[in-house]
């Protein structure tokens, strides 16, 4: 019995190699423009957390040249395509914006780190005790970010003081709130899709509340959402009622875009997001240099 | 003076280790999803070419999938980017597509590869000998890919018979020549900012004199401009002029969509293009899977 299923084993391995067509020529590795895994130890997330660095390359001519970080939540699903909009985007022939470093944070918790809110309810108000539990630790994840892992970037890496955060559902959760309630931790925010229903509205009772009326807020924002349910999801009308309080408060220096792309579901609009996003904020770049 | 050059290759050696600021923890590449660079020599066009593949991962459920192939002009600007979108859009999560097997062709000679006539002329129709010597051998480069470079992948990688040719600019002149010339090779076209204005519009006068009124022709073709000059830029009236002629001659089974992206310049369309491209090509997909 052994010595028959060897056989097989054998013969089968044997007409594969008959049977596969031979490549013309000898292939090689594609070679990506190359990025890095840094891991950090937290004390204050008492973990290990591993974050991807995409670092331009530098040549001789911009030794001295330093750049502005992009700090992307989600790393593990959004990281590769900004790598890749920054390479492309600010190749010498498009030059539609400069280089940047592009930090990729991927999850260990998301819940717990995104989310601004201990709460159990789910989107539609309703308890969901499973998935939920142990959320509301935006706030400690955002102190990791400025305590713990920024300062590691900008020591490591030839960083400029320009900083942007991006993020998708949960992920644009966290960056709204990180523009509410610490707003200069970053010039730019990006929110695509945020997840505007947790908490019964927590985030936008909390911009009721913390946004003055005729205040300053030197700041970019970029926010979206897709078809996530048609005219009539909740998404769409939560980034409709976000839009109108941002109007209604007359904030100055606020310099915002919103974007609704009726085409697009949850998960396919942060691929043209992220590119409209990065136009916004970088618009004016070409001007200045 | 052998010794002082030693002794100051290692005090600056010393120095830097000292200087360097320490990352706080080793790194490691972050690896990409792997593609490779395949050679071939053809006989047509007497030179070697490379050419960049992206083949998705095989998991031992799909041992026998095969995969629909996306050829991509200009390889060197749009390979990463297309391998980028295939992968995050035919994610589990996302599903707007299939996996496909993405096929990049950097250029030797462009001019010669890409243009379907011979002609000196630049884009205002004035003798510029210097830079389009040698040019339309699109049709000898078409035969390169339908008897040489497809025949090859065909042998070598686990491709299904639906294939797309994408290019932009000379490219997307390239993909458009195709189309009028060999409509049988490709199941679907794309073509961001086509060069319309070459040689005359050669393409707008093959156009017309080849698609013949109420014809079939069961293609799916995607083609665009961005802003290269405003409304009244000779790529916008170009493909103005394309789309009003397709529609004209009421043609069957053609599955055309024309998009005008006003905020983008030449270089920067294609970021967007391509990713409505593949939008619009897999539209149905979901439905039929």
């Amino acid at each position: 019995m052994k010595l028959l299923l060897y056989t097989v084993r054998w013969l089968s391995i044997l007409l594969m190699v008959v049977a596969s067509p031979a490549k013309s020529q000898p292939t090689q590795p594609y070679s990506y423009p190359s990025s890095e895994v840094v891991r950090i130890h937290s004390q204050l997330l008492n973990e290990e957390r591993k974050v991807y660095v995409h670092c331009p390359k530098v040549d001789s001519t911009d030794k001295n040249k330093r750049f502005a970080v992009l700090y992307v939540l989600d790393g593990d699903n959004h990281f590769e395509l900004l790598a890749q909009y920054v390479e492309y985007l600010s190749r010498p022939d498009v030059l539609a914006m400069p280089k940047v470093i592009v930090i990729g944070i991927p999850n260990t918790k998301r819940t717990r780190d995104l989310t601004p809110s201990n709460s159990l309810l789910n989107y539609e108000g309703k308890p969901d005790s499973s998935s939920y539990q142990g959320s509301g630790g935006n706030e400690k994840f955002l102190q990791f970010m400025a305590t713990e892992l920024m300062p590691m970037i900008e020591k490591t890496y030839p960083t400029a003081p320009y900083k942007i955060l991006a993020g998708h559902s949960f992920g644009g959760l966290a960056s709204l709130n990180c523009l509410l309630t610490h707003p200069d931790l970053f010039h730019a925010y990006i929110a695509v899709s945020p997840s505007l229903w947790w908490d019964r509205e927590y985030l936008l009772r909390l911009a009721a509340e913390k946004v003055k009326n005729g205040s300053a807020l030197h700041k970019t924002l970029f926010f979206s959402d897709g078809n996530e349910g048609g005219r009539n999801s909740f998404f769409h009308k939560h980034l409709v009622k976000l839009e109108a309080t941002l109007a209604k408060k007359k904030l100055k220096g606020l310099d915002y875009l919103y974007k609704h792309y009726p085409t697009e579901t949850h998960m396919t609009e942060p691929v043209v997001a992220y590119f409209d996003a990065l136009r916004f904020i970088f618009k004016d770049w070409e001007k200045h240099r």
